[in-house]
């Protein structure tokens, strides 16, 4: 990942992502940051903030499963038929231990790509001092959507 | 609704719930406002604001359920037992509609609750144009933490 | 519902979805049994015996979301497009207390219908000397195929 | 896996899942069969027949899920404390692919062990023709609950 240069479909995918990610106000907001990305996976990372925690001083569940819900979407959005995009149709996510640390980071990977639905798994991590923490497990279903045009 | 006072117990669960939001910075950040409050209920709104959309400008996926899983969150607290928090431990949302208007409602209402676990089922509507449509559905488990002291 | 005869419309869709029930060997070999039906809403039966149990002696989890799967594609089916059959996409269940009684009743009832998904909700009771307890809640999304031609 | 014997405490381990599903009811009804047993770790089989179909002849969700539950269930009882049993509080499953083939394989996998809950990954594959295709992928919670004195 490190050694090599992205080929040039690899940095056209990383584009159409990034430009996915500049286009959501919730992203920005977030001050949530676009990681690797290749087909079928795309990486999302959230650096601590207060402004992103719960009432014991955590990440709260809804900025967990939002980056989560955005990796997913990446990561389906990296396989989507030309001329369409992509929508949540539903997701589930646990909460595998506290989202403590620097910085979140969500990984979206396929599993599973239909016609119509992409199913995907994304793993959150907290980054803690050196140390990489799973903190919770999404299964996601997307749905390919035509673009409309402008 | 509107037209008796709250009673005593309801205005002291609401003040427990409305602390609980205070001092969470992603409902702050979020812009999120507590709405009625009663055992075993609670409703969360958000005003549509540009930092709350995804990619095409309806709201985020991660706004619509970071609000659920507080609306659910809220209603599990208002049954926990004294000196216990609670902690979401996973959540299933299926988005139904577009989530479009001008602010989201969530209403977190208790469906089972057990000595340690609280189910917890939240309805989302979008407000728009004084219609008010369903946009998401979210099963809950939450879990009752003792609080530790300060 | 015991009053007044079922109208034809309501007697056509109970033997299109008593069909479906018919060809399925699963349901046969659980004993399930179809109950009322009207257009979004399925019941499906399923009296005790000791080979739906699991370790302790209740209704297995795999019992209860059979039919719980069962009476949600069952709804969504009563409207489904002419030529079109359903698959479960994927389903999401909370066991909200022990199965036990003289039988189950799942009651599927269709949330939100698209033209491609359907999503159902489904509530799962056990009846035991007369009561009606709810011991399962699963949400569900379906997708319309086309039938194929023989 | 093959070529050493099983450590005695594997042996004891498997012998202690067997007797579950010795105990249940439903799994001896649809032929269900335990598979490979390590700590965190259970497989179960289960052979195709005509009871076990939906209304297309493929393996029913019902089917299909009942013996994800299982092995995600024997996956958190090989690590649940001395004295106490697993009860599924809840899981999610997403069927990926049209269920065919000469038998089922479900592997469920402990990913999070707490003191109170377990979570639990099950992947289900077909096994068709010499071939071995993911045809599900459940997401499930656990409860360790004391195990009632006779």
């Amino acid at each position: 990942m490190a050694s090599s240069p992205p080929s040039r479909d690899t940095a056209a995918l990383r584009d159409r992502i990034q430009a996915l990610l500049d286009r959501s106000g919730l992203m920005q907001h977030l001050g949530a940051k676009l990681g690797d990305v290749s087909s079928g996976r795309a990486h999302v990372h959230l650096p601590f903030s207060p402004a992103l925690t719960q009432h014991l001083g955590l990440f709260h569940a809804g900025a967990t499963s939002a980056i989560a819900d955005a990796a997913g979407s990446f990561a389906a959005m990296t396989q989507a038929p030309d001329g369409h995009t992509v929508l949540s149709v539903e997701f589930k996510i646990n909460l595998l231990a506290p989202a403590q640390g620097e910085s979140l980071e969500a990984v979206g990977q396929v599993i599973r790509k239909g016609r119509t639905l992409t199913i995907v798994q994304v793993d959150v991590f907290a980054l803690n001092a050196g140390r990489k923490t799973p903190i919770a497990l999404m299964q996601q279903t997307i749905i390919n959507v035509p673009e409309r045009q402008p």
